[in-house]
């Protein structure tokens, strides 16, 4: 979980209750006749983890619902949508990044092979929007989907620029503003729309889920280079292994001479090359992340993930002061605190 | 493309003018400011083939029309987003299979990676859902959506059975079912829905997809096992060697007595091991199909599908008599003679 410490415990015990919903509807949608179905499913609900994406939903509904911060069912119903369309994106996601460990458990793709985790994402995806549908309000559906289109963009551009080791910033918040921010900017302002929230506030919610998408994924990318394995619950040093360039390593490879460049790449190629042979180069990986950190490059990913969240808190303004906008600040806060 | 020479060709004209317009609204639907994005696309929409899912939504919009058969803006929309949720599902059956060739093409996951393949058929499937929601009627998109989570179904309980070579004949059908009939049924059930015919006309509609589809799946099983690779476009053989077994096997398997069915087992595990050994082994596939042919088996199979293609047609008896109507019934049997 987020660490929230800032906000009144009454909102928060609201959100806990909110939240424990949103699980049984999850639960409640993916149920099948089929054993083996249900069997997969009952394994993917181990990866819950932070569940931030319904919570971007519940709290921005909190903020802008005008009687006493009450929800509608439609915000239960949604929140529950971009959970499963999230747990779709890690279950395909993992098939990407080869990933055997995530959130402390084996991956489907390790456990039942890639073509069940294909199968069991696309039934996740398929559940999404039959649960979506079953609101009588076809604009919800269709800025889900948009949103969704975006993330599958992000997710390809991704692709395309594996092993592409002159990766600049700009592409790399480009990625990350379609696959990650996209869809918790649109879980803010689809709350705001169901409180028929005025049209500046459902894009200051756009941008404040957008910022603290943004920053959310630096903080995830910084964690793969120098979290702790048995803390952060999975297999990290991925995105090396997998060709990914990202924020630390692209502002290194910026800031070093041509020369250094050429070692720095070269370290990164042996590193790549020895994991593939032996499995694991704890000590290769370990002189990255050193290098990394003595010469400002973590510190320069962390300030730019601490601008995006004083930048999404300040897209708050416009909105009334009241706990629930504090929990909205309290949750961006936590993004950079994040230590899994 | 499907054979049609019963009906007369003033429909069948109107049918490939609204098929081209379909090919239209699927790649509008799916362009990309990306150019990464639109490459792959433009690889994906060389797999397009019979068209049977738009086909089923058109003729059978053609056939309940009250007003001269004409069809609504959403018939054309429907048959686009089941034909992209079509490819979405042909484009992860590839990774599954781990085929390598489609249509006459490489397959997108031979080509690019399995991850491409995995993201370009989210991507699909997203644009699915975008394009339908655009429809403003969420009942449409209750449907569609249904009928996914029933084709994912499908696939994960086939994945299940993968090497069980004691499959039953019920466990088969139930998956062909979910898997090709669900969203066939749907597709001429949604065209009388959206043309506001009667509960029966819709149920006789759904029945007759489903009918045809679960002929059109045994036909394509069938290509598997004793078609030509040159005439069927795609890496055949495919079945056995993923230790999926189909109607002719199940057959066969079923009535040789306890001895010979050893027998026939270990000559399926010997093709299984030559090929993963030596990548093809046409003798054993050869003697595999001779067998099946010889004792009866690919008759058996030839006799599921015609009967089914019989009560399909028959199911049809509720709607007027009509040039459409004839037409679905030429579909029907298009499905019957198909050599690829």
């Amino acid at each position: 979980m987020l660490l929230l410490t800032q906000t009144d415990q009454t909102i928060q015990q609201r959100l806990a209750e909110e939240l424990a919903d949103v699980e049984g509807r999850f639960a409640a949608e993916l149920h099948s006749d089929l054993t083996c179905v249900n069997q997969l499913v009952a394994h993917v609900e181990r990866y819950r983890g932070k569940m931030l994406r319904p919570m971007l939903v519940l709290v921005s509904g909190f903020a802008t619902a005008d009687n006493d911060e009450r929800l509608c069912e439609a915000h239960r119903v949604v929140a529950t949508v971009v959970e499963m369309v999230h747990m779709a994106t890690l279950v395909h996601d993992d098939i990407l990044d080869e990933a055997q460990v995530r959130r402390r458990g084996v991956t489907i793709n390790h456990l039942k092979g890639n073509e069940s985790a294909v199968m069991l994402g696309d039934y996740l995806i398929s559940h999404a929007y039959h649960l979506c549908s079953s609101l009588d309000r076809p604009a919800i559906n269709r800025v889900i989907a948009e949103a969704t289109n975006t993330v599958c963009e992000g997710e390809l551009l991704q692709l395309t620029n594996r092993e592409n080791w002159q990766l600049d910033e700009q592409t790399y918040f480009e990625i990350l503003r379609r696959k990650t921010a996209s869809l918790c900017g649109t879980c803010c302002k689809l709350a705001g729309m169901l409180n028929e929230s005025s049209l500046a506030q459902c894009e200051a919610l756009f941008e404040y889920g957008e910022k603290l998408g943004i920053a959310f994924q630096i903080v995830d990318d910084l964690l793969d280079l120098i979290g702790r394995e048995d803390t952060v619950g999975k297999t990290l040093g991925r995105d090396i292994r997998m060709g990914k360039l990202t924020l630390p390593l692209i502002h290194q490879l910026t800031i070093v001479g041509e020369r250094h460049r050429q070692q720095l790449l070269d370290m990164l190629m042996t590193h790549v090359a020895s994991v593939g042979a032996n499995g694991k180069d704890v000590a290769g990986a370990m002189a990255i992340a050193k290098l990394l950190i003595d010469n400002g490059s973590v510190d320069y990913a962390q300030d730019w993930a601490g601008r995006l969240v004083e930048q999404a808190k300040g897209a708050l303004d416009v909105l009334d002061n009241s706990p629930a906008r504090d929990l909205l600040c309290d949750l961006a806060n936590a993004v950079l605190a994040r230590r899994h």
